[in-house]
């Protein structure tokens, strides 16, 4: 069966013949029509400028650019039929508006090629997705400021090899991943900025001998400038690269998350319950909620890092200025693009739905010891130890209470004076997880009170 | 503009709630719907086993697997209605023989789960892709050869850091290629010896309390055994790995080779024509053809390797057995699998097509003092110089004919004799590049009685 | 301070003058030194070879072997001087061999080149780490038959989305592992067999014109037969590409292992208890044990796919025969043959030190309705239901079960009846956690006596 | 022999025991000695915080500041014993200053602990490489501009697909990659403002109780404010990702421009001379100069690629705060800094050091109707025709000079006028290639006064 089943696959290929093979390896429209509305507006800017600078006359350049209104709103209704023997987006449209306005089309492809064409289009389409991310960053960061909020002094365990360190609060923790988020905002910001530059205009490698003006149509398109040179204008694929690398931070912190969030919600911790949208149940094991969105998110980071990985893959040794290969530039970005969106607004969902299982982070919190260094520093505080001496002694009360099957703040005060005679009834106020959190104020720190300031510096800046 | 239209995109998105998110991360029949036959396949011989286990009745199974046909056809003919709601390809057919069949479509899931099902289908599918690919490679062998044989003695240029080396022929160079393609297909071979286990029966995880015969149902699909772990069996996916990396060391040498025919194509180069069908043109520079094929070719092993990385990210740290992640496989593999094939045949079309600039080969070849080494070894064999003293003599003639402006085989006996007095007449006869070639009888060698004899060894291999 | 402190960097690097740029960029003597018992073995067998087929005199040969094995000592004593001068191995190797044996040092190099030569060695090297990690396997397998030979019969819970889905056993879910090892064994080993061709006598490219015999040096190092094509012979790094993707594989195993043990030893489950010896403490908290070994193990995968990554784009678009670019495969290969070795070996002594609590695994699996679909699959062997049918039956008792606070084994007869009345008194047998996975006896199963048949194959297999 | 030497290396790591493994795979002195400088810097800020806070006495912190100092001296003169057992450079540090000063030494680790300390030492040594590779940037920036300044107006031939399109400037060429490696030092720059925020005072995960002023001890190490969130400012690697997404891009660059220097140094091409220094030769073929500063230089994307792969794979799916993973953050981020900057260096004595051969270029620019484009635009211009027409009119011209064996300037008037009425004299001005490049003086473009332009800009960019 086997055999006769991939003959047929193959032998399908094949039969299709050699111009099939080069039409399937070829053609980008089953792809790149996605840059329609990107460039249309490009085509449009460019008659106005053409214009503007006597290169075509006004009225070709009003009867173009009208026609491609018409060419886009054919492509939204869904009415436009796509040609794979015209390869591209950008013969696509330009077929089309021959056929709308006849002779002047012929002239809109004054003073460009493809080459710029197809890099101005791709640069709007990505500027766009990172604009868009970042408002989907702000979101999950508003999703995230109200969980903090509402838990600013909920006490957990705080982490390390997954071992309980210290105490922390709920809100920290959230606010550890608002942090997070934050530097992405701004890596897409600051790739934003340096991508901004207009390379329409650089024709097909070596700029033009028209008389354009680039700076005309960098401003209608949103670019702060035109770039600076036509070779590398037409060869570069930074802006994808750097949204790439940008989305895969982006992706990894997700995956943080989420990886926690497929733990806590463990029979073993129940530190949190995810709500029914975004779980799957199971009609035999009603308890059953399996966190099928946060396993999603997780496995995200790869499908970003390899897309990210293809481009750079491609991209190396490429001899200037344009080569085909870069056509496989587009793919990875799309898929990444969707599926950053998505894994954003399934996490910004999530999180918004969860609940905090109080009780268990608090009885997690304070098992385990977890406010020793409390001790330890009370000793250093209070009765002048240098800091590895009062880690020494606080070792010894922490085996003690562990052979006694007790935990610190159960110790008798003759028993703490055992370990050091220096230690006083004052010790005990350290020792809850209450005032573990609250005592821990500096710049940054998990107390209450430093919680709500960040909260309150972030729904400032994001306002 | 800009931010109206992410915000629409964005606000998209958001606007359509989280059950649409929910479903649009969740749901996989947009592309597992790919895998029809194999779960149709699956699903007759598991009805087939339970009924022959006395687990359901013979009426039953008569009656699932002739639904399921009935199935099958609907779906190839292009009449069948995926349902999102209903997730994946196993519900969807499920479902849908319920509607058909009635009653004992319940009974087919029995001694069954999802996570031995999808392993299956992906695994069969998988196998189908492996014995493709293999047989693509061998077209792609066979057009080798037939290049091999055309131009088993046409010298040519061998490189080494794109400097001229010593002279090859053009069989030996296509041969090259032969051998790592060879490999390439003994990695597949492999790879499927090892996956071809058969998953189905371990059900969710752990086994089932059925009277089953996995070993029955292995025979059906062409699987030579049942796994040996049920745990194991649905956590699995080293086959998808595993071809992703025979696929991207095969897209590895395949984008070598293109990058020599893009190189090769160079106005400054000449050494080869590429047919019309696998460039394309320029209306406006006829002479122009761009190597586009080649250089899409070249670009694949990037977006291969990228699945590769994603699915390997993807696996990472996931503890047994099946997580959500995992269906993180399949879009990479397929994706995958349908540029190695595209690539593939685009490869051998153009390689059958391609004509050898024989004349170009060769002046290139006799350029550059390529048969150097020829009078080293000439001075090693005839004159008993040791390796190293002969390489230094060679270097002093070379050095005069260069300051004469001459080629080796121009200088006279006397030059050659003040270099080393033993050198005669003889040495001539190893100076052109024919010669040289033709001297090369080592095993593996650039010989053309070696590389017919190559050549002859893969078509009975092949046969 | 910064500022002044790039600047000694930087203006280091650029005082140091081009020379030293150069050097420190070319030569490769700083890691390819560990090639030098390989380069030598190599060596010794072509002198063997030379007089053999007359090239050198026997005098010559004798001489060269002896002087090698002088220079091995010298280098395995330490006190060999590498020198950055002379580049590489190979050529330091024959610096010295010329000082310790004179001329004949100069006829080694007869029929032979550097590109043939370093071909050889590092496939040797790759070889011998090729059977280390195979020893290394076994190794970690022996470790974990023991583990599943002790704990064939204790349950735990079997996890699907890291939510208890049915009681497994612990010998069945070591034996996973031993599955997934197994496969990187045979992986290991088919690469092995693959790459076991004699690349020496390719010599630059081409081959030689000398008589010698490639099959005598393949014989005399272990390899199968000669490479069949000289150009391939010296470009082809597939051998490398074929380690580092098995290792990426088996390191992606490892990583899985690992994030369950960082998970099973956390406070919230406890399912294991790590040695000492793979742990790290903390005096301040004794009862807190770090994973650390676990955690590196789990973070291999990322420096051993790195390093493949780095190869095939390092591989990418190489022309043929040997480019320089090749000459980073090394320290990509000896990095992660290094890691690997190292994770078996941590991974082996965690495994054969570590605790599993059995109370704590058998209270888990037993929480969770984890024997409901055992109820299900009841009411379909039993009562005759379809399976969808018993799912939805099953369903609704562990709801009543939930409802009342209680397991499913605490339902009366009645109160099952109620859901079905075709339930009997016998349905309590299957609902325990030891009955659960004695019914498993389907083949690869969980059941006790599947898991010790498996266990007595594997140690068939191994002896 | 082979398995008796795996079996050695193996069994030697096994003779080891357990204890050697894990001091093998957990200790990280081998290579964080490397943050020795950064590590007693951190600790002297930290030191005089403390006593300025009245947290430990003036005279402590001055006996320890002096102390470190003395470490740090002793480092640097290479008599410092590094010892494994003491795991990292923290332990190492921190006991030798106790030998050295006693108690004090003791007080030093009040309110921080190794998971900030190591933050912040990291953080520190990415951003004196990230200064550092600016610096190196500008130096290749500026060896760009002279070679761009010497042959503003040199003629050559621009490239799409390796095929000449259209004459472009060498000093537009060399202005290509000055823009590319602009960018990457604003990303570098960007990156670098980014991660400028001080761990230190995060203690081990939730802060600190002590009254400590983390801003003291941020301006103190030149970092512009403390981080917000103890939790992320321990767990967060994002600085080390992004150092090696903006190098991977750099690479990436320096790959294309190696790419074209091994090309361009062909035998075919002899577009270029590259200086011995940075080429290897041939004793044999003196004329053979081999690339491979520039093959090495190309072969870098792919091992810093391969870090950044691998530290995204370790940090995927980590939960916060610090796990031992994050331990193979730092041998990455190491490899790639020194490659990058070896590159760097490597190309920027390449670019200085090579000569243009300018002939070569020009009559390869005048070559294959490279001003094609040319003649079409006149059409535009000068005979009003659409663009698409005057594509097809040139289309017939230069189908009509390859029937004849001639170039477009050879072609009678007469000729000119068959294919188009309209053509007058004038046209010839437009068809050779140095017109054509001073013609296209669009922004950006490859007219010489357009190249001056921005080599002026570039200059006072830098100044």
């Amino acid at each position: 069966m086997t055999d006769k089943k991939s003959n047929a696959m193959w032998g399908g290929r094949f039969a299709a013949g050699p111009d099939a093979i080069m039409e399937a390896i070829n053609a980008s429209i089953g792809y790149d029509k996605r840059l329609a509305f990107q460039d249309i507006t490009g085509s449009r800017a460019h008659a106005a400028m053409l214009a503007a600078q006597g290169i075509i006359s006004d009225t070709d350049a009003q009867t173009i650019r009208e026609g491609l209104l018409t060419v886009l709103s054919e492509i939204e209704s869904g009415n436009f039929e796509f040609s794979t023997a015209l390869e591209d987006i950008h013969m696509n449209v330009e077929a089309r508006l021959k056929e709308i306005v006849g002779e002047p089309a012929g002239r809109l492809h004054t003073a460009r090629s493809r080459n710029d064409q197809v890099a101005t289009d791709f640069k709007l389409w990505t500027r766009d997705q990172m604009d868009a991310v970042v408002m989907g960053l702000e979101a999950l960061i508003n999703a995230l400021l109200d969980q903090a909020e509402a838990g600013a002094d909920w006490v957990m365990p705080g982490f390390t090899h997954l071992q309980t360190a210290q105490p922390v609060t709920w809100g920290h923790h959230m606010m550890a991943y608002v942090e997070m988020l934050g530097r992405d905002m701004s890596r897409f910001k600051d790739a934003r900025a340096r991508m901004n530059e207009n390379p329409l205009g650089s024709a097909a490698l070596a700029g033009t001998g028209f008389p354009i003006d680039r700076h005309m149509t960098a401003e209608a398109l949103g670019f702060d400038r035109p770039t600076a040179n036509s070779l590398d204008a037409v060869a570069d694929r930074d802006f994808a690269l750097e949204f790439l690398s940008c989305a895969s931070i982006t992706a990894m912190h997700l995956s943080r998350f989420a990886e926690e969030l497929v733990i806590w919600s463990s029979a073993q911790f129940r530190f949190v319950t995810l709500s029914d949208r975004f779980s799957t149940g199971s009609s035999i094991m009603p308890q059953k909620k399996n966190p099928d969105a946060a396993e999603l998110i997780r496995a995200k980071v790869g499908r970003i890092m390899g897309a990210m990985v293809a481009l750079f893959t491609v991209m190396k040794g490429l001899p200037l200025a344009y080569s085909k290969d870069m056509q496989e530039d587009k793919e990875q970005v799309f898929d990444a693009a969707d599926n950053l969106m998505l894994a954003v607004a399934a996490m910004t969902g999530m999180v918004s739905d969860m609940t905090a299982n109080v009780d268990s982070l608090r009885a997690a919190a304070a098992s385990g010891f977890s406010t020793a260094t409390d001790l330890a520093d009370w000793l250093v505080r209070e009765a002048g130890l240098p800091f590895r001496d009062a880690h020494h002694v606080t070792g010894a009360l922490v085996a003690l209470a562990e052979s006694k099957g007790c935990d610190l703040p159960d110790l008798s005060l003759d028993e703490m004076k055992s370990a050091h005679e220096s230690i006083t009834d004052g010790v005990y106020t350290v020792l809850t997880v209450e005032n573990s959190v609250a005592s821990r104020t500096s710049y940054g720190g998990t107390a209450p009170t430093q919680v709500r300031a960040q909260i309150a510096r972030w729904r400032e800046v994001l306002k």
